[in-house]
């Protein structure tokens, strides 16, 4: 029987006012206990592009430096995050909005310098999430809105990966609940033909994904989803549900739309 | 025996950087439990300009319109708090940054439209916060940091002044601690002579109150303080104490420097 629902959407949900709509009426619907983790969507860089930052990438990947970090904590953490505080309260959640320097919940490591400087950009180091808070505020009927925030603990906050904290939180709080980790995304699910979006593959367990592999039918854009899926379902999570944002919250219990992994 | 702190910090702190590591380690230091509520400082404006957003001014008084909300929800509640809430927790202190909004601490009232519009400002209903979760993260050893924002209920964030924020939060947690409200600013408490920053009055009373208002000593700007504070102390709060942000916090409990209200 699964108890805490950890629920992740991404940039574009955030970017998208009718779909947001759509999804926040479904996350306050459910009656379980229950994390949302939010991606920041385009609103960062065009805060950023407004106050003359201009967003870097290395090889395709984004780099936060010392003015980056300011925008995302100002727009991840603050406009994005307390907005959707608000407007789950209007729709009867009692939501409180977080980053993982919040009651030191998600501590961080910046990321080394190698090849790559990605500047202020945390991992998380997962075997020291502090979730007493956590728990606390989710048995007194609150529910936890996270932005993709960490800090090191030295004073600095850290752009951490989305995916990444919701995987650590529900790793982290399976050891009290049992956790059903929900990922949405554009998609409806993980597909068996990358060019037909109904070819949804219902359920994926390691000897199927294995075959998957094996048959090279998998889209590299999923292949990180499905590694990190893997990681929570080996450390504690019962299941993890990847699917479209209008989807995969309509069935919290037993049918699925959606992959679901287990 | 005081057993909760209160203690609310404005912009010409924040925007001070040597003043605020001063604070920030005597507030850190306190070890009974404690709240801090921050004001805004410059910075939103200054981002504000950056984003060509003008700050509006009706007979010398702010205007909260769209677009400064959404400056002041991003400075206020995710640059400032979340900083400050790092800071707090590389000196350990187990910060945890909060808007009125989260979990629906703070319900206020958009301000009624009469000869001023101020746009998104929220007055606070006083009598409807909801102090159980504040509580239960207190009692957690948790400290909890407050951005001067709160909202409608109705999926609005409302900008709120700080002071009326830290002693609504004073009132409503009288009732379970005996709490001392402490708010810092520029000056080493209420002067008996403006132009003597030295003449601080040490105590007032309401019959000392009375007899400074009839001489007409105090200062226009701290009028609104010690309503605001003989408000607090007439409905259960125990202490007040006005002064400067380096003396303030350096006596948590029985030698008093600054003006002590009770």
């Amino acid at each position: 029987m699964i108890d805490l629902f950890i629920i992740k959407v991404g940039g574009n949900v955030i970017d998208n006012p009718a779909l947001l709509q759509t999804f926040l009426g479904k996350f306050a619907a459910i009656s379980a206990k229950k994390i949302l983790i939010h991606g920041g969507g385009k609103v960062a860089t065009r805060i950023g592009d407004k106050l003359g930052i201009e967003s870097k990438y290395v090889d395709g990947r984004r780099i936060t430096d010392a003015d980056t970090i300011d925008v995302v904590t100002m727009v991840y953490g603050g406009l994005v995050n307390k907005q959707l505080v608000a407007q789950l309260q209007s729709r009867n959640c009692n939501a409180i909005g977080l980053t993982g320097a919040d009651a030191n919940i998600i501590p961080a490591t910046k990321r080394p310098v190698k090849e790559i400087d990605f500047g202020f950009v945390g991992d998380v180091r997962t075997t020291e999430l502090n979730t007493a808070p956590l728990i606390s505020l989710l048995e007194g009927g609150v529910t936890p809105v996270f932005a993709p925030l960490t800090h090191d603990g030295k004073g600095q906050i850290l752009n951490t990966n989305a995916d990444t904290i919701a995987s650590s939180l529900a790793i982290a709080l399976s050891k009290k609940y049992n956790v059903r980790l929900i990922y949405c995304f554009e998609k409806k699910g993980v597909l068996s033909d990358p060019n037909d979006d109904n070819a949804v593959i219902n359920l994926i367990n390691k000897e199927i994904y294995q075959q998957l592999m094996d048959q090279k039918v998998l889209s590299d854009g999923i292949l990180p989803k499905l590694d990190n899926a893997f990681g929570a379902i080996n450390n504690g999570v019962k299941e993890v549900l990847i699917g479209h944002a209008e989807d995969v919250l309509s069935n919290t219990t037993a049918t699925v739309a959606g992959t679901l992994i287990c």
